[in-house]
C-alpha cells in the first residue's frame, strides 16, 4: 500500500498538526500517495532521542519490506538550550549533538538503506520573544536560548548531513531571509507561525523532490474520480 | 507502539487534512497516543468502496495483533446523488447502500472483532449552493443532490449502525441544529467549512469516548517533558 514518511523530532514536529502546520500540510499534499507518521516528542534533544530510537522505530520481521520513503530528523532546538540558563537540563554540548545526529542517521540508514533521511536544522531564535514566553521561572532574566547558539547547532546539523551524504534543510538561514522573521516565522521566538510552518512544508517538499519523491513520481492509491468512466464506473475497479 | 485509527470515506474524509480539517484535528488531539491513517477517496460511493476494501485494508500475517482502535466509515454523500441528474454515475439505490454498509461493517468486524466501527452519516445538503458550485456541466439547472435524499441515506446509515451494533454519528441532523448551517457548516453545499469540520471532529471524539477511547484511557508514547526530572533527565529513559 502507501509508503510511509516519518516525521521525527521535538515539539516543532509534535505541533506540526496544529492549524496550518507543516505535518498536516504534508498529509494533504501526499494524499493518496504516502502516509505521514508523526513521531514528535516535545522537549526532546538528540541525547534523549537516541535513548528511544528503538522504540520509535521498532524492528519488525517486515521492516525491510516496509522501508519508509523518508524520515525527517528535526532536532537541535533543545540541544541548543544554553548550559547556564533555566533550560540547561535539555542542553547537549555541540560535539555530542553532532555525534548523536550521526548515530541517528546511522541507525536509520542501517535499518533502511534506501530511505531518504532529511536533517532539518533548528530554526532561528528571537531572544526578546523568548523573554516574553518563558517555559519556566526565569530568575536570571536572560533568554534560555540565543540565535547565535541555534546557528552553531544548525551549522553542525548541515555538517553531519554532508558527512553522512543525506539531505539537509538549513532552516536557521532560510527563515532569516524573511523580513521580520522574528515574529513572521516564530510565535514565541522558537515555535512556528503559519508562515514558519509553510516554509518547513515547502522545504521538505523540495528536499524530497530532489530525491525523486514527488506527486509526479509516486503512484496514486486506487482510481481517482476523474479517471472513472461515468458510463461504466465499475470498469475502473476491475482487477485492482 | 501506537494503535491506529483509520478514516475511511469519500472526499469529506480525503479533504480532512485541509486547514482546520477534522482529520488533522484528530492527529493533534491523539498526538502521542494514536496514529491516524487517512483513507479518503474522493467521489467514491459504497459500491466502489466495497470493490476496494481488500486493498484499503490489506490482510497481513500481523493483522490480528495490529487491530486498529477504530475505523470511521463515512459514505453516503455520493450514494445519495440523484439518479436523474449529472452525478447519476455516483448514485447507489438506498437499499443497496444499506446492504453495502452492512458488508463494510461485516468486513471490518470480521477482520478485527475488537475494533470500534463508527458510521458517519452524510452531511445535509444546501441545494442553492450546489447550483453555484456544480462539479460538471449542469444542463438541467437542478441540484444533483438534495437535502431530502441525503436525509434518507443518513437515516439508513443510522439504521445499519443499530442493526450491526456499532456507533453512529448523525451528521445530517447534528449540522442542521446550527443556525445558518447551509453556509456555516458547508462550503459548497456539500463539503465542510472549518465549523463543519469542528463538528465532525467533536462528534468523533465523543463517539470514541463513549467506547472508552480517550486521552484519559490511552497510554502515552514515551516520557513526556513534564515527567522528565530536570535534575536527572536520563532516569526517565531507563528501561523503556
Amino acid at each position: 500500500m502507501r509508503p510511509k514518511i516519518y516525521l521525527f523530532g521535538d515539539s516543532i514536529t509534535e505541533m506540526s498538526f496544529d492549524e496550518g502546520g507543516w505535518g498536516a500540510s504534508l498529509v494533504k499534499h501526499f494524499n493518496r500517495t504516502a502516509d505521514l507518521v508523526l513521531r514528535g516528542y516535545s522537549g526532546y534533544n538528540t541525547r534523549w532521542a537516541l535513548k528511544v530510537l528503538e522504540k520509535v522505530f521498532p524492528a519488525t520481521e517486515k521492516s525491510e519490506s516496509e522501508s519508509p520513503l523518508a524520515v525527517t530528523v528535526f532536532f537541535g532546538a533543545n540541544d541548543a538550550s544554553l548550559a547556564d540558563r533555566y533550560s540547561a537540563f535539555q542542553h547537549v554540548p555541540l560535539e555530542e549533538f553532532k555525534h548523536n545526529l550521526h548515530s541517528i542517521v546511522a541507525f536509520l540508514k542501517g535499518r533502511w538503506p534506501t530511505t531518504e533521511v532529511i536533517l532539518i536544522s533548528p530554526p532561528p531564535i528571537d531572544e526578546p520573544s523568548r523573554l516574553l514566553y518563558p517555559f519556566a521561572e526565569n530568575k536570571l532574566g536572560l533568554p534560555e536560548r540565543t540565535n547565535e547558539a541555534a546557528g552553531n547547532y544548525a551549522k553542525a546539523c548541515l555538517a553531519v548531513a554532508a558527512e553522512c551524504g543525506v539531505s539537509a534543510i538549513d532552516l536557521w538561514t532560510r527563515m532569516q531571509q524573511i523580513p521580520g522573521w522574528q515574529t513572521a516565522c516564530l510565535s514565541d521566538g522558537l515555535h512556528l507561525t503559519k508562515t514558519g510552518n509553510k516554509i518547513v512544508f515547502e522545504e521538505v517538499i523540495e528536499a524530497l523532490k530532489k530525491k525523486g519523491l514527488s506527486l509526479e513520481t509516486l503512484p496514486v492509491d486506487l482510481p481517482q474520480i476523474h479517471d472513472v468512466d461515468p458510463n461504466d464506473p465499475l470498469k475502473s475497479f476491475e482487477g485492482i
